[in-house]
């Protein structure tokens, strides 16, 4: 007989949830003043030392023993050959994500826009692509193909001159798919460096690694950190915490699929965090009995468990307008909503990274070939952030084009308000044009 | 006779001209650790003391000496009086920009979208509001009213819930026009608070100040630290630097014009950066005796003196073209292109925050009633980011519909990179559907 999975049931009815709620979704994006303390050390380093200290960190942190930063960039014939060498239906798969993740990213473009006001000047904005970017991808054997095409594809379309992919290379290993995926996804060079003193490195340029204009891709605390502080010399995407999904299912949906769904999220780390919602106790405790049967198949068993006993939850509600509140309140990365009439609960969903409808579009699905992007806000930054998108690697400039006779009205308006900021210069710069 | 104005001149055609730019333009936006230091330990006891914390402080920093947090909110029938009382011409002329301001704002609305793929997957992206936002207003006597309307209407056209405004109110005192502005902009709550700790309490919450989901504005550097610091946990605009202006202009500008628009940058601050760029020497040495006669009509003189002499420049290229280079190595705040055809200069423009066409379309009619965002990025963050606008108060939530059929395609490829990924959980919860 299977052992029982540990997970904890919250019920909306209990005077105590807001607060049992509250302390399960208290996950801290702050950086420690520790981590910031050593990330600003390598950050400074990295930018007066340069190579120098870029050789020197990556051979400690990477276990490596490089003699010059020319070591740290791979061919682009090792990733030709590294995509030769997969199994043909790797490639094939592959080739089929990547082609719907272009599909996606391509809805997404900014457009222009241009209008001409009453007076006859002419307003509107321009969209120009981003030069150069960084992609980070977290590193060694683990390293996830997917987030190379995720991270890569939409700069592509965004029409970014220079993609350049740093991954970590521990002791000297690749994921020889990862580099199969950066020739797949066009990126344009690749450098094996990781952790605070790449991001460092992307930022401020060093003889080998060019400065690039945005950094974007997941990493551990010490790369958010860095991120963080190089934030404003560069652009950066967010700060990425464990991954989260919430399903809301009614009694109709197959517990052994959700269960297993939920498992997707868990089987990522210890710290990840799954919650159900269902307004139906029994579908609830079929869905536990699911878990305790086909978590005992999964080779990552351990921390699935793990994590499902950390921050797991099954948490039953009145109804479904109450898991839209509830779920609103969690801002989850991902949100399932495994329900009879999915469409009609869309209304109610406020805050949400990606939102799967129906009990046929699994999390996986997003995670790599649906099209959307999977890299998603997390703690509940879905509040107030977006996917990753081509949007992100584009950027707008307005446009003001005054003719004779409108520049006379604004300079009037622009004028009498300038006064009453008391900014003289400002005033009779548009007085000129009266 | 006017004495001369001190101003640099750089030639592109100089061997150093390269490096003479970049060290122009090394405005470093990364926060000094003593900065970091103050700011992190007035963010975490704003954390944990809330309001009692706020109250110290602002009676601290901004010689205040309130009993009770509640003090800090001014009612909105205080604002309505500010509006009341302000001159005729000067309500007409907020007015009319708050319109203009508005109806660009109307164009910037994201929209949603969704399409079906080949298997009958439906895939789209939904667009929602932010709930609550939090916009800082530097604070005190000088507090403009234009960055309230540029702040506020955006987030009020996006369709935000609550717009939470802060201002400093130094030694009590505070701008009505300020007060007016806030009533006519639709912001709903007003706090007078500033600095570091009012960005915390926005972020945080206290008993007093709701919490907000992201907080935009500028602020001077504890400001700017405090942002970074609690990004992740809320949503920030970005790390505002000093104003700047590049003027390219052909011999054909009145040169008194353009002297005038280069000192509405100037008169900002010391640290402003005025840059003008010609083809024509004779053209620049008659826009420098310009601004030797028109800097004695100003009040703000001195100060305009210091930043020209500190950070201005007079740049001679070889031709239109070269001087478009320029501009993009500098992607300034702020660009002029007062020439005879700017339209035929505007594919060459990469990076800039604001575009302005042609000689009657001075920079300042963007500060106040052009119609476009007067929250730019700085600091050459025009490479990579965006005016403030109406997106900056939306956020997109990624949408993925499968039908059965377009599930059992998925459901192979997602199972096959999942394998190679080594995330047997993802592949099952994929394979289930197939």
């Amino acid at each position: 007989m299977a052992p029982g999975m540990e997970i904890r049931r919250l019920d909306s009815r209990d005077a105590e949830f807001p607060a049992q709620l509250d302390a399960l979704l208290d996950r801290a994006p702050e950086t420690s003043i520790e981590v910031t303390r050593v990330v600003d050390e390598i950050v400074a380093d990295i930018r007066v030392r340069g190579d120098r200290a870029l050789l020197e960190l990556s051979n400690r942190f990477d276990r490596r023993s490089l003699q010059s930063a020319s070591e740290f960039e791979i061919s682009k014939t090792a990733w030709v050959q590294a995509w030769d060498g997969l199994p043909a239906d790797l490639r094939a798969a592959l080739a089929a994500a990547a082609e719907r993740i272009r599909a996606y990213a391509e809805h997404q473009k900014l457009a222009p826009f241009a209008y001409t006001d009453a007076l006859g000047n002419t307003l509107g904005q321009e969209v120009r692509s981003l030069e150069r970017v960084g992609i980070y991808v977290p590193g060694g054997k683990a390293a996830y193909p997917s987030s190379v095409l995720m991270n890569a594809i939409p700069a592509k379309v965004a029409g970014v001159d220079d993609i350049v992919m740093v991954v970590p290379a521990p002791g000297g290993e690749l994921n020889p798919v990862v580099l199969a995926a950066a020739h797949l996804a066009g990126v344009d060079r690749l450098f094996t460096i990781g952790g605070a003193q790449a991001v460092a490195a992307l930022a401020f340029g060093t003889a080998t690694i060019p400065a690039v204009d945005k950094i974007v891709g997941p990493g551990n605390a010490y790369v958010a950190a860095a991120k963080r502080a190089v934030f404003g010399r560069v652009g950066i995407d967010s700060i990425a915490g464990p991954s989260e999904i919430v399903v809301i299912s009614d009694r109709g949906s197959d517990p052994r699929w959700i269960a297993m769904d939920l498992f997707s999220q868990a089987e990522h780390g210890e710290d990840s965090e799954s919650i159900l919602i269902s307004p139906d106790a029994d579908f609830l405790d079929r869905v536990a009995a699911a878990m305790a049967e086909r978590v005992t198949t999964l080779p990552r068993e351990a921390i699935v468990r793990a994590s499902i006993a950390g921050r797991g939850a099954l948490i039953l509600v009145r109804d479904l307008d109450e898991a839209c509140a509830v779920s609103n309140r969690i801002a989850p990365e991902h949100l399932e909503l495994a329900v009879d009439a999915p469409r009609a609960l869309l209304p109610k969903i406020r805050h949400a990274g990606a939102i799967f409808l129906g009990r046929h579009t699994p999390e996986a699905f997003g995670d790599y070939c649906a099209g959307p992007n999977h890299v998603l806000p997390t703690s509940r930054a879905a509040r107030f952030s977006n996917p990753l998108g081509v949007y992100e690697f584009q950027k707008r400039s307005s446009l003001i084009d005054c003719s004779v006779d409108g520049a006379r009205t604004l300079a009037r308006i622009a004028g009498r308000i300038a006064d009453a900021e008391g900014l003289q210069a400002h005033a009779q710069s548009a007085r000129d044009r009266g």
